[in-house]
């Protein structure tokens, strides 16, 4: 922590921090279950004081804020653990009959509040439903590279069990040790891969969803030209149209040929550039990570006067060599360096990336201690043309450091990486830092992102590239989809799930 | 028609061959038109002959061989042309008052009866929607490589609006010349590059639909992870929930390096294996197209004693020279051989790839005159995961062998290539040839493809790659598609065509 203290001074002005103490469970008065489980889900379902506290809140930083706040309002009054398909039914019947809300809960890793209880008047309580039972690879086709896993199981526990078939999800967001698949599908997350493989929509074959009106079975093809996509309307449903059960997934074999450097650039207007060119290439860089200056410094990665590309390629199949010599020609062209032996050859060297990646698996750990402290570390992402990329931007750090000085009366920090990159367009993403009253960083935090988040949409991005939607961002959600096509999702909504059980709230609100 | 007439006599034992006479407007007996056109409307509508005659019928084998027998039993009533959104709302309008079903009929090359008019008692008349004055390319982004394009534009035409800024869709499927934007949104189209890019979906920014509730307009960005994805509800919609106006599209830039060569295999098997591990190297190869002994037999690629597999590389950015030098090891590897060079590179030889694209591109033209001389030359594609393929080949080519000789009496041809691969599987795409009885053509056809096709779906494929399903296909997409789904799909149409005007009768009845 000491080390990230004195990192936040630098950023924030701030001299000394002090932390809220974490809470504990015995401090939380909590609400009494407003329902009593019945004898036949007694297996099945808890009201245990420390699991309704857990899965009272997500990953975000208005939950911890909460947390630390021992505010714990509105937690859901059962924990249920379905070891099977036939609990999850009858825990829909039983929901539905008792006019219970359903929320599922993934890995809980949320940062938009889409696992948080809803407050509707028309549900008589709320079940949070943990599928970590569904932990299963239950089948692995090695000749066509895909695998039928159940959707609970957890990243590092999903790559434990395709080890042995030397095959790999490669699908390494950030939350990846604490976020399941199922989640990742619902809420169509995207992995650490910066071209060709980003959205989990990519990797599947077909879904099992469980609904209060059955079961929705796609069958598996590679590829199928029969009619709409079913699983579409499933990636990205946010649990508000089923359980997910099971996906066949596509994977790949583990890369034997890897190359990594890091770029620097002087101008950063050169730099967007070479990740324009470079993202029409067809090269397909698996890493291709542009950090403005000003992040790589906080990172170790810079000095503070040259942006970053973090710049790798992998592959199961061949050398690599080809196409990052032909990429850094391109960032050349563009007047980017890179370190070099003496024969001209890139330094295979992984500093700049090893620094990146460091923070990166950490982030999830430091977050509780940021808040505790006082500090929100925020991040939003997007995706926007290249056409509209600079004005996006400089509107959004403009907005945001505006509205961090309004909020709480102090500088803060605005810095954008690209997370990946497309032909049409790059995905931003923005990391924010402000320094808040620790008493009142749930209202401080939203309302800088109110602004910030119009800001990002304002310009032309869209609300999220990977965060999802939850409950946090609907209110731009609800102006960037069709007007018809939310007609058409709360259809979907009558016929999958007439009771209106499901994580009432996301997508749309219940009728 | 000498040439193709002695490969018939080969493949068929048909010693020679007679013509029926294509048949000419004033031959044909033409029920009125049961639709009166109002004068708001009579500079977009006409009820002339000839244009009542050409929108009866797709570009199928039932199609043509129901026009060789002059029977056009059930023809539109009204031809709309319209020039502008609003002329389409007004239809839309005057068809939901009259009760009038609305086709729309893109170019027309619908293999599988999407563009037939239904005959269905609820509706007093047919009027079928061409939309070829939305053909023009309305906005190019250079830089995001991309553009806005009206959806009724054909494939020339495209690609010529486009060719100034160097720019191009590369999106080649058979029926480009004849075929629409719009018609391979809404079929779900497939192009020529063999992986990668090989479906419309991959090129689609953003779709605005036309419906008879009004506009669905999806937000631009390169990609988004907000909520399930409004454009892939149109994509394979087949007309039945909205007329599509335009289309952001991902371009590409032209190609400047190219490397083709023909590999041949002694061995099928082996053939495929090397074709798979091709297909998982990402190597992505803009064509590889194996394709079976006894079809590059008749289409001269090979002697008959080897299966030739037809590979190519391409990029706008790059030398593709090491990808094809990759490829080829893979090949050789699995007993792959190929022309080279004293120096053992591949010449690079397009002959066994021209001589397969010129039948290509022939192709279009031929089936009239083949049918006209009773000669049924049909095609169906499917997609199967590499671990079912084999099984899938035997059982395809066995049934259709079997099926050709119970209903026509004599032998066939039956032959399988690939047009697509990916990963997890390959899209197999089967000719089979039979001589048939020219004046029960459709009956046999039609017997012959319940075989054939059903085979193919009991061997583990979806019903179409990249066909569509139109009319034809419903018995298997029937049972495909999770039947909830379909809930979901007839919910969507409530909302968008409350009147049920649209292509009734693809993806599922009207109620």
């Amino acid at each position: 922590m000491a080390e990230f203290e004195r990192a936040w001074t630098k950023l924030l002005g701030v001299e000394k921090f002090e932390a809220l103490p974490f809470p504990r469970k015995q401090e939380i008065e909590l609400r009494a279950s407003r329902i009593s489980i019945p004898s036949a889900l007694s297996d099945v379902c808890t009201t245990e004081k420390y699991e309704r506290l857990y899965h009272t809140y997500g990953a975000g930083t208005v939950d911890v804020a909460r947390a630390l706040r021992r505010e714990f309002r509105n937690p859901p009054d059962v924990i249920a653990f379905p070891r099977n398909e036939q609990d999850v039914f009858d825990l829909f019947d039983w929901c539905g009959r008792n006019s219970y809300a359903i929320i599922p809960y993934g890995g809980g890793t949320s940062v938009v509040g889409g696992v948080n209880p809803p407050e509707y008047d028309r549900y008589r309580g709320v079940v949070t439903v943990n599928m970590k039972h569904f932990n299963r690879v239950l089948e692995v086709d090695e000749i066509s590279q895909s695998a039928r896993i159940q959707a609970g199981v957890l990243g590092p526990d999903l790559e434990a069990q395709l080890k042995p078939a030397g095959l790999t999800l490669r699908f390494f967001l950030q939350a990846w040790e604490f976020s399941s698949l199922g989640g990742w599908i619902a809420t169509r997350a995207a992995g650490h891969f910066a071209t060709a493989y980003t959205q989990i929509d990519d990797h599947i074959q077909s879904l099992r969803v469980l609904t209060p009106a059955g079961v929705v079975q796609a069958k598996r093809f590679p590829i199928s030209g029969a009619g709409p996509n079913p699983d579409r309307l499933f990636l990205g449903s946010e649990g508000a149209l089923g359980i997910i059960s099971e996906a066949w997934v596509r994977l790949h074999r583990r890369p034997q040929f890897r190359s990594m450097t890091t770029v620097r650039f002087k101008d950063y207007d050169s730099a967007v550039e070479a990740t324009r060119v470079l993202s029409q290439s067809g090269l397909n860089p698996s890493n291709a990570r542009l950090i403005e200056r000003e992040e790589a410094q906080y990172t170790g990665s810079s000095d503070g006067t040259y942006d970053i590309l973090v710049l790798g390629f992998e592959s199961a199949d061949h050398p690599v060599d080809h196409r990052m010599a032909r990429a850094l020609e391109i960032c050349k062209q563009m007047g980017g360096a890179w370190e070099s032996t003496g024969a001209g050859e890139p330094v295979d060297s992984d500093r700049g990336a090893k620094s990146w990646r460091e923070k990166f698996v950490r982030g999830p750990y430091l977050r509780e201690y940021a808040i505790a402290r006082g500090v929100m570390r925020e991040t939003m992402e997007t995706a926007v043309t290249w056409g509209g990329f600079a004005a996006l931007r400089e509107h959004v750090k403009r907005e945001t450091h505006r509205a961090i000085r309004e909020v709480t009366g102090r500088r803060g920090s605005v810095t954008c990486r690209f997370t990946h990159i497309y032909p049409d367009g790059p995905a931003p993403y923005f990391t924010w830092f402000a320094y808040g009253d620790k008493s009142r960083i749930p209202e401080q935090y939203m309302a800088i992102k109110r602004i910030a988040e119009q800001a990002m949409v304002d310009a032309g991005g869209t609300v999220t590239h990977h965060h999802a939607l939850g409950r946090d961002h609907r209110p731009w959600y609800d102006k960037e989809r069709p007007e018809l096509f939310c007609t058409v999702l709360k259809g979907a909504k009558v016929a999958l799930d007439p009771g209106q059980l499901l994580n009432p709230g996301v997508l749309f609100d219940p009728s």
